[in-house]
């Protein structure tokens, strides 16, 4: 066994190439490193990194850091094996379509729908989010406290308005073509599960999905595949929820 | 941190390792190692080691393998700390009293209660086991399936005479003290807690502690502890049940 993912499930990233490996049945070994730190348990806020974190990809003499990069080897080189053969496309004017989509996701998808699960685990879930971040009680709150709150608003309005323009052109394209791109699941609906998982996790940012049809339906269906749904079970603990 | 512990969290070694750490709220790393072999899922005797299984243990320039010794190690290097400084006695009279429970489990509690999971993990819910080793159906199986069963009910036979043999003296010396070295929680019960688990978490073994009054009420006690609840966290997946 040559193929090697260093990293946690709980991050994205891993996420990401974790999915594609399963996608692909490609045998592997996870090895994760879990640091703990007496009897305290740590925010939730602390535990999610805005943008990714370590991950490290080996295939024999091939090292790779960047998840996508890494999906689009593991979908050439094991092209024959797995549920889905055709992950990168069978030929290359699928492959451009695909191509064109995973840039989207890297591109305008995936910091706008990390920030906003990075908003949200911070600010508590009864704060009014009513799209002019006027949420903020007051008084009664330490300086250092409320800059970093409404730093955490600003954000949320921010990656609000961002995904809410990306994802109308989603719903379009997701009226036209079941997957995004084109009639079979690839790499570019892939790519998107673990940052939408986060989004569809919490209510207040599952309406960005929920309120668009077509977007829900493909949804649905990209999450409910036996890939992802494993990689879900390996986030659970001890990443995901601790019992202290 | 200098703390490394590499293995994983289902081996009844590595529990044993981690429980301590957590008592002892010491600061460690865990790393773990899981392969991924296509989609099929393992049988659940497939992955249970009959007699445990890689434990790496390193503090500092410090490296052992052996569970009980790392446990013996960490209470004393780490004494005062925690939430039990007495976990290997506060002087040479209550070490004596728990080493002493200590290789008792090491020599004749370990292997039988590891056997006994292994062979139940084999063996069918429902074939009678009546003492008599003599619940193999009579006809319909295959010649090496069928050896493999009746070694599994032999192993089965062999390891309850031994625990019942062994429990009873428990239960005597559990009538005395509330702990097996005393009246305080020691690695002497500590080190019992990953292969009682396994007992207790079979309805056909568990009725060896739950037949013994004395016996279940430790049990419940010491099962009860934080640090005990966090390893079993720990152990969920991907190791002991994975949705696939």
């Amino acid at each position: 066994m040559t193929v090697k993912v260093f990293g946690s499930p709980a991050s994205t990233e891993v996420a990401r190439v974790l999915t594609c490996l399963f996608e692909k049945d490609v045998e592997f070994q996870l090895i994760r490193v879990d640091s703990f730190r007496g009897p305290k348990r740590m925010p939730q806020y602390l535990k999610l990194q805005p943008h990714g974190e370590a991950l490290t990809f080996e295939d024999g003499n091939v090292t790779l850091v960047e998840s996508r990069k890494i999906l689009r080897h593991i979908a050439d080189k094991y092209k024959e094996q797995g549920h889905s053969k055709d992950l990168f496309g069978p030929g290359a004017l699928e492959r451009a379509s695909i191509e064109q989509w995973l840039q989207t996701e890297a591109h305008s998808f995936d910091i706008p729908s990390a920030d906003m699960a990075y908003s949200l685990a911070y600010l508590p879930p009864d704060m009014p989010l009513d799209g002019r971040g006027v949420g903020l009680p007051a008084a009664g709150m330490h300086p250092s406290h409320r800059q970093k709150m409404e730093e955490m608003l600003q954000l949320f309005e921010k990656s609000r308005k961002d995904l809410g323009k990306l994802l109308d052109i989603y719903e379009q394209r997701l009226g036209e073509e079941e997957f995004l791109a084109g009639s079979k699941f690839t790499l570019a609906d892939l790519s998107h599960l673990p940052n939408a998982d986060r989004l569809a996790a919490d209510p207040r940012s599952a309406r960005l999905i929920e309120s668009r049809r077509n977007v829900s339906r493909w949804w649905y269906t990209i999450s409910g595949r036996d890939s992802w749904k494993r990689v879900k079970e390996l986030q659970r603990p001890p990443s995901a929820e601790a019992p202290f």
